[in-house]
Parts: structure tokens; C-alpha cells; sequence
């Protein structure tokens, strides 16, 4: 086959067979197609975009490119989530245990923070000694008889998606919907589950900014999911201001471990219970979402959840003492508050702002090579719609270098909005699609 | 700079600063910029295309990528002709001498033939030590002596073209008009010419298929031409059936010879003329388009062109006893007629079907690397209008080697038409544009 016919048929809006993308992707993988063809190509799917049909088999073909993970030997509904990241968005850490203790299997494969967006690993990786590399082997050994697993990507699974994300990296290709979307499900579905659920953020701290691409990216992995017959369920969630009071990997660790004894913050508790919730009922295992919702409050109060995130901590080689003393989380040796310059309402807190802001202090990587500081920070004790006085604290900074700390004022200042008018306050759930 | 934000400010359709495209184009040709974020950059162009200043600016950093010759000091209106390819597309062989005759300077810089259509520089290779290869200085010199110089593209001329056409190639970026039409000025516009005349041949043959997308072309070299002062002017050509009575390398040169005596076929002389005519017209050496053909026809009648081609000839090492004795150009060992199935009349004679048997001959090349056959070839008897009986001669197949007799056959007999409608004759001059 000549790669380049195959670019010029999708410059010229034709459609695809599934098995000239299977041997674009497999030669690809093999370094038989060199990044400039496929860099054309990808600019190509840019603006001619891809079918369903096509997007199945460009799923399935870096799906395929490495190991995909069997379950199906493990007795319950194998169900993951996965966001398409924010700020403050600890919700993993709190949704994975609660859905066990639901009685689900959750298998989850989670990534790295990087820019303004943090990650799940390097927030389980703040609790003393957790160890989010196991071996497949172990990681079916959890989800058997815990119910869960919380590991990285290993490097056998979707290696096409792997070189593909770079060479869309450096080639202005990221920022496209049906590519977006097949890396994320040619990942998820590496894990063995039955159906997945996915969170969806919109606002100015979510790769997307507005709520019609974001329905977008939705419904094209709904409809990847049904040619690989794996349902999928998609909430639209805010992220026009950070999720819950905490930005930065151990305070997101306390405020995930009080969220699971019943006593987090209300925005974080609620999209927590929503998403549990879809992934019940994509499941089968939900006849009423309000009482489903009502039972998952329920084991959030009566320690059921917090016991299955002892349970996995103590297995992948963490300290499960943290979850009833913080203390022995990593603290940052100083903390300084961040007081209002003016009286009034905070109309609006720029999640993209304060996610750089909180990168600058070292909680997050502006490249993959930088490295983190987990006990660094932000604690947020005014939210938009709250009213303050002048001079009163809206946050605290907690910080071991001091080196940014005047930069991190200054965007934490332009991030945050003081005025005289009480904000609406949207809803947190934008949109439910399946 | 960062390229890739060039990339998505292109991918975006915003307007590229000619400081930026330069700046790509030079770190292209010094290797800093890879291929693969070229190729993503060249597909993003043929989505939206450039304006006018980014084409100026563009074309202005691949010719200065290399040496851009000045030929200011050599007295005379220095204007070449280029055109886009075509099957029996001999031209160039008796434009340079009567554009010379006429009285201009012709610094002309040719290339090679590929696929179905044939290159100047093979044709003259025919020429028994006939040798394209020559200094800038011995061109110079040549130009200003005799009025022209007949050589091969140097690898000093254009060379951010030279690679880029290469990654064009493999990334189905080939059929752009921005990229075309900047490929073509950046290398013309290195031979320090004051102008240029352009043949965009369209139909069967042809690079462009329809008028419009000839238009198109033509229209953008001479947007190009204005940002770099270098008036450009276009003739919109016929390539259904090809030009002239020969196809093959050495049999165009006795065709050739043929017309630059006066006695040529009427389309191969009407074209030539019209295209001098043109030459004449943009360097201002033309009051009156119909005496100005007269004069052009006369100067091809009383062997003054014929002696410009023979002087040349000669400086550049050939035999110019080959203007009078075609016996000593390459001969094919064998000719076969291939005679008319049917009587009626010759409907359509499909130019690249022809230029493909000939290339199958061993008259062309399939990839860069072959090497040709300059005696093999075809000699037309009837063109597209000329009324056949069954069993009587349409051409001549002249060969060397048998083994590809039948393919030829079989394509000739699929390219030519015979039918009982006379067909219309299509002008051979299609537009003009400037």
C-alpha cells in the first residue's frame, strides 16, 4: 500500500476502509510510516475529520497496537471514569472507592498532571509510600479481590496512542475532536472494562472551552464506544472555577479523604455522587437515581468507602494511617494568606489562573520532565458567590519556596474577580448525554 | 520561535507575518524544523491556502535559500517562458532561439521529465554531446554572447524548494496552487530574469484537468510575480492531445529542428509563436501583436532562429551538424506502424495515455532514478480531427526493446478514439491572463 494515497484520500473527505487504517496505524507503530506522513495525515483528519466507521478502526487499531487488559474472568461490572481534567479535580480518588463499596469493579489507569491540569498518579503518589506501578498481574489480583487498582499507564498499553499524542504534540494536531477523542478510548479501553463513563469539563480550566465542543467530544466517544460495543455515558460538568476548596496534590489528598467520610465540600460531593451514579446505571445496577444517590451519600458517611481506599492504600504499599491523620502527608513548611483587596461578592475564580498559579508554586509540571513538589498548594476558603470583606483571607498559600511566590500573587489577583453583584451560580452538571 | 504555533496559526487561517514564514522556510532548509512539522504545515496550507503576502514572502525565502543569479549588467530584456508539463511538449527547443532572434536574452533553466510527460533537458541530452551541465559563470557568459543558455538546476538554485518538493511528494501536499506556483517562481525567478512568460497547459495531459484550476494558477504566479516586481504573463494552453506530431526525446528534436526551419506542424507553431509574441509583449519590445507573429514567423522562415539554436548548440559541446543532418541523432532499431481498427474519424487522441506508452517505450521515466532511451518513441500521422480508414497508419512506434510492445498497444489503443462525428477543435490558446 502506498501511504501517501491514503493521505490524499483523506485530504479529499473520502472515507477510510477499517483495514487501510489498521495498516496506517500498524505501519506507524513500526516506524514503516515516518512522523512527516503521518503528521499530513493527522492535519488532514484536522479539518476532513473522521466517520464512525473510520473512528472505530482508528480506536481499535492503537487499542490493538498493544496489550488490552481480559476481566472478563472477574466476576462484576467492570466500570471506569475518566476527565478530561481540571483544576482541583480530585474527584478519582474519592469515585473509586465509593463505586466498590457500590459493589463495582474499577480497574483505573490513570496520568500525570501537566500545565495547569492535575493527575490522579501524582496525588495518590503524595501518600507515603503509595506505589502506583504494579505489575498487570497484581493489578487483576485488586480489582479481583479489592474491587479497585490505581496504577499508571504502563508502556505496553496503546503505544500507537503514545507516539501519535507526541508527534500531535509538536504539529498543532491536538486540538481535535476525533483524535481527542479515540486516545482517550483506545486507553480506556485497554483495561478491560465493561463501559466507561466520562466527565466532561467545560469553562476556562478545561481543554475545552465551550459547551458545544464539549457535547462534541462526548458524543463522538459515546459513538466509539458502541462500535466496540462498550456503552459509555457522558456528563458535561463546570470548570469555569477550581472543583472543591484545594488545588495541589496532598491538600487534595485531605480534602479527598474528608469528602469520603461524609464531610467534603458540596460541589466536590456532588459530582463525585453524579458520576458514581452514571457509572451504577450504565452498569445495570441502578433502577432510581435518587435513591442510588442517597445510598452513595450513605456509604460516603458510614466509613464504607473510606475502609475500600485504606484497603488499597495498605496494598499498593502506602501508609493507610493517612487516612485518619493528614499529618503524615507531606506539609509544606509555609503557608501565607491571600486576603481580598476590596469588599463584595467574588463574582468569578479563573480556574486556568489559579491551576498556572499553583503550578508556579511547584505543584504542577509546566514540561513532562519537571518535577513536583506534593505538599505545595492552595486552600480556598472564599468560592464564587461568597461575600468578603476587604482585607479578609480568600485563600491560603501554602509554599516551600518562595521564589514565584510574587507571580503566583499577581495571578492568583487577576484570576480571581471582587465586584457588587452576587454571581449566578451555574449548575455543575451542564448536560447528561448517552 | 516555537513552529508549532505557526502551524496552528495557519491550521486557524490567520495571516503568517513574512518575517515568521521566512524564518520557517530558513530553519526547514537548516534542519532545525523536522519534516513532520513541515508536513503538518504544508497539509495546513492546502486547507487555507495564503494570501498574497504570505506567497511574496514564501517564494522570496526559498529563492533566497540559494544563489539567486544577477545578470542586471548583461544588456537586454532577460525573460524566460516555463510551462507546466505536457505530452510532445517541445517548445522550449524552438522558443529560446527565435525569443533570441527577436531580440531578447533567455537565461533559460530547465528540468528533467517524470511519468507521462516529458523535460527539456532529456530532449537536448539527444544531441550528440550536447552538455547541460554548466557553470553560472560559463551560463553567463553564454547569455550574454549568444542570448541564451541552455542548462539543468543547479543544486545551489532554490535548494529550501528542492527539499521541500521532495516532502511534498510523500505527503499529498503535490496538488496545491499556493505551493505549486510558489515552487515554480522560486526557482525561475533565481535566473535573474526581468520577467516571465508562463504556458499552464490544461486537460488530459496536463498537471491541471480544468480551466478553472488553470486560472487559478496562472493568476497566483503573477500575484507573485507583482510582490517580487517581475511582471508575469500567462497563456492558458490546450494539452487534450498532445503537441505537435512526436513524442520521445530525440524524435521531438527532429520535430524541432523541423519547425525552427519552418516547416513544423501548425499547433507546435502557432503555440511557439504566440508564447514569443507574449515574451516580447511583457518586456515591452511589441507594439502590435499580428506583425510581431509575422516577424517571429519570418525569423523561423529565413533560418535566423535555426542559426541561434545551431550557436548554442555548439558552445554548449553538441554537434550542430544535427541541424541539417538528423541522421546523426539516436535512431530506434525497429518501427512498427499502429494502424486504425475502424474507419471515421480521430475523436480524441488522450495525451496521457500517449505519454504513458511512451514512457513504457523506455521514453520516460516512472521514478527519478530510471534512465531513458532518447531514439524511442511515437510519430503521430493523424491527430484529433483527421478522417482514417480501417487498416491506413495513425503512427509510428519506434523501439529499441520489445518486451513492453503489447502494453504500449494496448494503451494506444485505449487513448485514441475513433468514431463517425467529426469533433469539434478546441482553440489551441485557451486565455490569457496578466
Amino acid at each position: 500500500m502506498r501511504f501517501v494515497e491514503l493521505i490524499s484520500k483523506k485530504r479529499d473527505g473520502q472515507e477510510l476502509t477499517p483495514h487501510q487504517l489498521e495498516a496506517l496505524v500498524d505501519a506507524y507503530t513500526d516506524g514503516e510510516v515516518p512522523d512527516y506522513q503521518m503528521a499530513a495525515f493527522l492535519m488532514a483528519v484536522y479539518f476532513q475529520s473522521m466517520t464512525s466507521t473510520e473512528l472505530g478502526a482508528w480506536t481499535g487499531a492503537m487499542l490493538h497496537s498493544g496489550q488490552v487488559l481480559d476481566f472478563s474472568d472477574i466476576i462484576g461490572a467492570k466500570v471506569d471514569k475518566h476527565s478530561t481534567g481540571g483544576v482541583g479535580d480530585k474527584v478519582s480518588l474519592i469515585l473509586a472507592p465509593l463505586a466498590v463499596a457500590a459493589g463495582l469493579k474499577v480497574p483505573m489507569i490513570s496520568g500525570r498532571g501537566l500545565g495547569h491540569t492535575g493527575g490522579t498518579l501524582d496525588k495518590l503518589e503524595s501518600i507515603p509510600g503509595f506505589d502506583v506501578n504494579q505489575s498487570v498481574e497484581r493489578f487483576k489480583e485488586l480489582v479481583d479481590t479489592i474491587g479497585l487498582g490505581l496504577i499508571g499507564q504502563t508502556k505496553e498499553i496503546a503505544p500507537a496512542d503514545k507516539k501519535l499524542y507526541a508527534l500531535r504534540d509538536v504539529t498543532a494536531t491536538v486540538e481535535c475532536i476525533p483524535l481527542i477523542a479515540s486516545s482517550i478510548m483506545s486507553k480506556k479501553l485497554a483495561e478491560g472494562i465493561d463501559s466507561l463513563v466520562l466527565d466532561v469539563k467545560v469553562g476556562s480550566g478545561a481543554f475545552m472551552k465551550d459547551i458545544d465542543r464539549a457535547r462534541e467530544l462526548g458524543q463522538t466517544m459515546i459513538e466509539i464506544g458502541a462500535t466496540m460495543d462498550r456503552p459509555v455515558r457522558v456528563l458535561i460538568t463546570d470548570m469555569d472555577q477550581p472543583l472543591g476548596r484545594t488545588v495541589g496534590n496532598s491538600l487534595e489528598v485531605i480534602e479527598s479523604l474528608e469528602t469520603l467520610r461524609g464531610e467534603g465540600p458540596e460541589d466536590l460531593t456532588e459530582i463525585t455522587v453524579e458520576l458514581v451514579a452514571e457509572m451504577l446505571n450504565v452498569s445495570g445496577d441502578m433502577t432510581d437515581r435518587g435513591s442510588a444517590k442517597m445510598r452513595l451519600r450513605e456509604l460516603l458517611r458510614d466509613g464504607t468507602a473510606m475502609n475500600v481506599f485504606a484497603q488499597i492504600i495498605e496494598e499498593q504499599g502506602g501508609d493507610p494511617r493517612v487516612c485518619k491523620d493528614f499529618s503524615l502527608l507531606p506539609t509544606a513548611s509555609n503557608q501565607v494568606e491571600f486576603t481580598a483587596w476590596d469588599s463584595g461578592f467574588v463574582e468569578a475564580i479563573d480556574a486556568q489562573g489559579v491551576g498556572i498559579a499553583a503550578m508556579q508554586l511547584g505543584a504542577g509540571r509546566k514540561t513532562k520532565e519537571d518535577s513536583i513538589d506534593h505538599a505545595v498548594g492552595l486552600v480556598f476558603h472564599k468560592k464564587r458567590g461568597a461575600s468578603v470583606k476587604s482585607g479578609e483571607s480568600l485563600l491560603t498559600i501554602h509554599y516551600n519556596d518562595d521564589k514565584n511566590l510574587d507571580d503566583v500573587h499577581e495571578r492568583l489577583k487577576a484570576a480571581i474577580s471582587i465586584g457588587n453583584t452576587e454571581p449566578e451560580q451555574p449548575p455543575l452538571i451542564l448536560d447528561r448525554l448517552q
